[in-house]
């Protein structure tokens, strides 16, 4: 289940510190020509040591591109890729090898699998939303060729400074919103637009939270209220306001898909923390190395890299 | 897109004026006693009728099975059942078959299929949930006899008198439980349980947000009010609190799955609305026949339904 | 796995014996008005009863149709339909409930599940092609109208006459042509037009061999004899040969589509024979009933339903 | 449609000339010690350069292993690898890029696609076997420690001594045999273990004909010829023949599983040959390059790598 979508597909790989974490890309239109400088500006807007608030790991994060590109056009074949984990220090982690950092995956995957890759976090780590950006900023392109736009901002976040100060970390809501997108869009059942988009979103880490249009506000509402008034608007059918988050019935309305994704506080953080170890021993532990204070500078472009990837998986 | 699960799966069909609404379950283990009584408990929790809450239509509801049974008994092959459509007055929507009424998928399905069925919401209708419900009650009985319970409750809802007396209709919010899921149910990246939970939230009727854990409310966070302490119960590595819900990485953790789910208000509504035509003329709509002020009393059924859906195919 | 196609899906249901045998086409065109009379026709082909040399079980096999469709149209919604087992006759079957008939499904089902449907051979009965009949009958009037043509025949078969003095049966191969096809269908990897194709007739109950072009004839040619040379024929490109059977690395071609199955003998033969029962006793069997000499008279229909409903599947 | 399997699953990536060839391996069993010296014994089988009759490309071929593995032991996680293409003289093939090369893909990839890759063959070239035969000696090792054995052999050929002098090239039919199978595996309807090994099949290049068990010569017996007699052997089911190839409706019965499959001619040819290029115009082509006579003796590692991915997707 390392996949993601029907006609326009994702399928990943990596861990944090194995040899590299990558992607395939299959249902990429033929003959698009790829924006290189745009994905490297995307995986920007994701990389660590962007910004004070994000963790300091060193990462050069060079794409290689592996298959279905020819003169950098696409071949409609399936578009491989990765970066490589250069700047690992699995010594880092020795100390944690038998350790469950708490509210971390260590102990469900090891339920799970009876083995883990305890360095960094393996498959868990965040780094690993990596291919997502990537696959995202090549849906992005195309999407906007089509008129399709995706822009999301931070509308909730803690104190960042003082949770650096205390060794805590914080948490936050990310608010999105698709433009452009044709009305029709979406199966009705169960491949609903905004089914498709939660789960998406909630393939994210540290996703706790998701609402679309009005959201779990509606649920205080009267439909009076609640209801979209369709309208004439200079003879194109819409309506006048936009509750519904551009979606009804699960398929697209042409109105702007609006949607909020709440993320928890970082579970790493330097404050001691008790725990248990392999054995069920008591133990403590402050994790120290180098982790984010808050996941939603580098969260705005992994919410808007899955919207484009359930957009153009929908379009195609 | 008609069809949910990955080893339980559930295949539906059916529109509300249509002759039958129904579904063919497969992946249903073999060998397995039904218990219909439960089932028809089950119905009779969605059935409208129920309470004055909800709508009038005198649905007998009874279940044809097709097929996948031998004496009761499932064979491990598909499991088809049907619901005639008995009490069809498709006259009543035939003042609709123009209009698109606020907020409901007549607008969306007439842009996707260039066709719909006017007839009581055609496809859309929440009585396509029936299927949901059937197969849901297949898949709790199976659950049970695994250790697993869901239960729910509405923690929130509107005033139902009063909108009931004002032709208007309200939304509310259902909180439901998973117990005795045991810990490694899941998958990591894309199939995540919590990400498979909000994929099947989301596919039932108004709904427009859903949480997990603590969900909204730990954007609000610290890392060290948020995280849930391991500890050593009685030699079984459990956690101290559940702001995670169950869910860590993707994967159950062994403690009880909690989420939420928002439900707007019913879009139809007694109270006169503007709406336009197929034209693009504006026109008033007040829509009288059969239907509920609030999803909620017959929602929790649904909510179960899915949850059970999603853990069985998780399980298998 | 009773789901067969992508985008064009059929999902089947239905024991020999049981209540009825459907299936639910998920991904038909919508707006399509449905040739009922041409389906009706596609039956008869399959039907028994139809020819002498088929079992004489009396089946009207009146096809009800309960959801996807208004006034005859497709919606873009799941099309349910299904036929009652109204001539069951379970007792005829009451014998063999214990004893493995020879190169049944008898014992391997029991193996696989636990539990079998002993009436009438279950849901390994020849009975449950019938869904496929109808599925395919609809994707043939839709491919017509796009100018693709699907016709069989039988290119050998045993002597039947005989056979059937002898209490024997007899195998056969169909030819399976289909023209009109357009380049470019099929997907270069593991989905090969070709080898959907043999996935699909293998799926069909007594087939043991499938080939295309000239098939197993061309392990015993030279390149310079096998190869189809590219030619210009009034402005089209095509080729002045056809051993490759309308397909080159997986993608049709834009020529004739030719392949060939061959089915076995079926295994229902009046002639007393050794077999064993489920507790592994040695006993005779000699299987009256109602049972065909030869699969071929209504293997050709589904030979044709399946190619139909491939080729639609890769057409949309 | 770059994957196959459904629990135990491939995708693959990679043009003949671009960067890399490789693949996904999702649903691996997690804690497995991979024998990385049986995977490069079975990359040599495949290895043009390993015989007189096989091309002269020098691939050195060696595996990279991106992810999944900690150790040398399996995570549970997608194993991804690629090999890099070092020896590319995408030159040689500079001659081809507008002319389309008899029963070669060149015509239908671009028919598909708008677009190709010229050099080598791009996607379609056997070159992009490679994955199937890492992930199937993988399948493969898992499957001896469950006792399932495969072996195949060449059991008919054209004279390829011959072939070379005159600058021909000749077909072959493999016969393969699984060994071990556990009864019960397969799926009845549209997922037969007969047919995901035929589809199987039929995704390898050059593969015009499969059959299973005695296949097409069934087409000429009679019942009581091809049935397979139950017996009991020392307190265990089984049957006294095996023209049914270990499969009876659809699933495994115990016996050993045993098929056919026919490869056509290699399409490359040092003989000229007629042609058009992409305008139409008639043309000659000598394929002068590095080719292989037959595509058998790399044909087996093939179809046995095949037969072990469906085995054990079928097992899983």
């Amino acid at each position: 289940m390392n996949t993601i979508g029907h006609n326009f597909r994702l399928t990943t790989f990596g861990e944090s510190h194995g040899a590299a974490i990558g992607g395939v890309i299959d249902g990429c239109p033929p003959k698009w020509k790829i924006d290189f400088d745009f994905i490297d500006s995307e995986m920007l807007r994701r990389n660590p040591g962007q910004s004070p608030t994000s963790s300091q790991r060193n990462e050069t994060d060079r794409i290689e591109w592996l298959s279905g590109l020819l003169d950098g056009v696409t071949l409609g074949t399936p578009i491989a890729f990765m970066v490589r984990n250069e700047d690992c220090k699995p010594e880092d982690y020795e100390a944690l090898k038998n350790v469950y950092r708490p509210s971390h995956a260590d102990f469900t995957y090891e339920k799970k699998y009876g083995i883990r890759d305890w360095r960094g976090g393996g498959r868990a780590s965040a780094r690993t939303t990596l291919p997502i950006v990537v696959a995202g900023a090549i849906a992005k392109q195309i999407l906007v060729s089509k008129g399709v736009q995706i822009i999301s901002e931070v509308i909730s976040i803690g104190d960042m400074e003082q949770a650096r100060k205390e060794g805590d970390s914080v948490g936050g809501i990310v608010e999105c919103r698709i433009t452009g997108v044709p009305s029709g869009l979406g199966e009705p059942m169960f491949g609903k637009f905004s089914a498709e988009l939660a789960h998406a979103m909630f393939c994210l880490p540290a996703v706790k939270g998701f609402e679309i249009g009005d959201g779990f506000a509606m649920a205080n509402m009267k439909g009076s209220e609640a209801n979209d008034t369709f309208i004439n608007k200079s003879g194109k059918i819409t309506t006048s306001t936009n509750h519904s988050g551009g979606i009804q019935g699960g398929i697209s309305n042409g109105n702007d898909i609006v949607f909020r994704v709440a993320f928890k506080p970082i579970p790493s953080i330097a404050l001691t923390q008790q725990t248990v170890n392999q054995a069920g021993e008591p133990c403590e532990i402050a994790i120290e190395g180098r982790h984010d204070v808050c996941a939603l500078p580098r969260a705005l472009v992994l919410v808007e890299a899955m919207a484009a990837i359930v957009t153009l998986d929908m379009e195609s």
